[in-house]
């Protein structure tokens, strides 16, 4: 299957206020502060719905400027130094990787969704070098999802998210768990 | 236990130059590239030491600044916005604790191993905001550490890092396995 998350009619606003689950339990959901209206609620992710999204070209300079900040190790700062390193040339930082997933994520669909945030991920795995010049693509496939047991404002939907390249080679593949309101608070998933 | 991974003696140069498992099968050893000689290898870290790293002090600016690139949802750009949203506040996109936490293992301890990098991230847990003039430090617990079973010359270190505050409240943890060169391939561990 292969398709943008199913899109839906112009969403009833969604009430909810109070939330429940960890980090997120005392506070509201944003669009109670006037901003644009969500167009993806829970009920509009479906199990086995494959999107690709991008493309987005990385550049060398962005690769050491990052490593600069947040991980000064040779691999990922200099071509000189880093071929001499298991990567065998210069390679983004796996967290540049994640940093720019998520930057793809939040174009994709999450700055359409009634998103709450995530609890965190459960498992990234930074399976080949990302190397400057590369053009990625998110691969975003629903693996499931599930109405909170506590809360019948939201529910869970689970992603496998894909860094993947020209030839379409997962780099980076990351699996993390969505938290997004529903439609219709209390109604059937 | 607390301490630093246990100091040692000036190491032999490790010899090993060829790797073979996943992303950094073929390739060499850092250190090759005659940069300065790692202080810990695989038989240096201690299941159970816990190490504390930091502090370092986490700006609004740059908290604005990673956000805008990487993960623009409106908690982690804009006060008015954020304390609208779930957060209750302006806070860290998790993404930016993830790079800041990698900053402080630098820091800490992996520009001084013979570290090969790390296969991935077994799980990240967002628990409490990082919110902006946060003094955070990284607290780094040797989980448990193996040889590697197909190449004698290395192991894999499993570390559950952690990012706690002034109170020593945890705000995201991780656990992630590293790659690091034994001293002496071959060796019992």
């Amino acid at each position: 299957m292969r398709g943008r998350p199913r899109a839906s009619k112009p969403p009833a606003r969604n009430t909810a206020r109070n939330g429940g689950e960890g980090l997120y339990a005392a506070g509201r959901f944003a669009n109670d502060s006037g901003m644009s209206e969500p167009k993806l609620y829970f009920e509009d992710f479906e199990p086995g719905a494959v999107t690709v999204y991008g493309p987005r070209l990385v550049t060398r300079e962005e690769i050491i400027a990052f490593a600069a900040e947040f991980d000064p190790q040779p691999m990922h700062l200099d071509e000189a130094a880093a071929s001499a390193t298991l990567l065998g040339g210069l390679a983004a930082s796996g967290w540049h990787a994640c940093a720019l997933t998520m930057r793809m994520i939040c174009e994709g669909f999450v700055l359409d969704a009634a998103s709450m945030g995530s609890p965190g991920v459960d498992e990234v795995r930074w399976l080949k070098p990302l190397r400057p010049g590369t053009q990625v693509r998110l691969r975003a496939t629903v693996l499931d999802k599930r109405a909170s047991n506590s809360r019948p404002d939201r529910g869970f939907v689970s992603y496998l998210f894909e860094m993947i390249d020209e030839s379409d080679a997962v780099l980076t593949a990351m699996k993390t768990p969505l938290m997004v309101l529903r439609r219709v608070p209390g109604s059937a998933p």
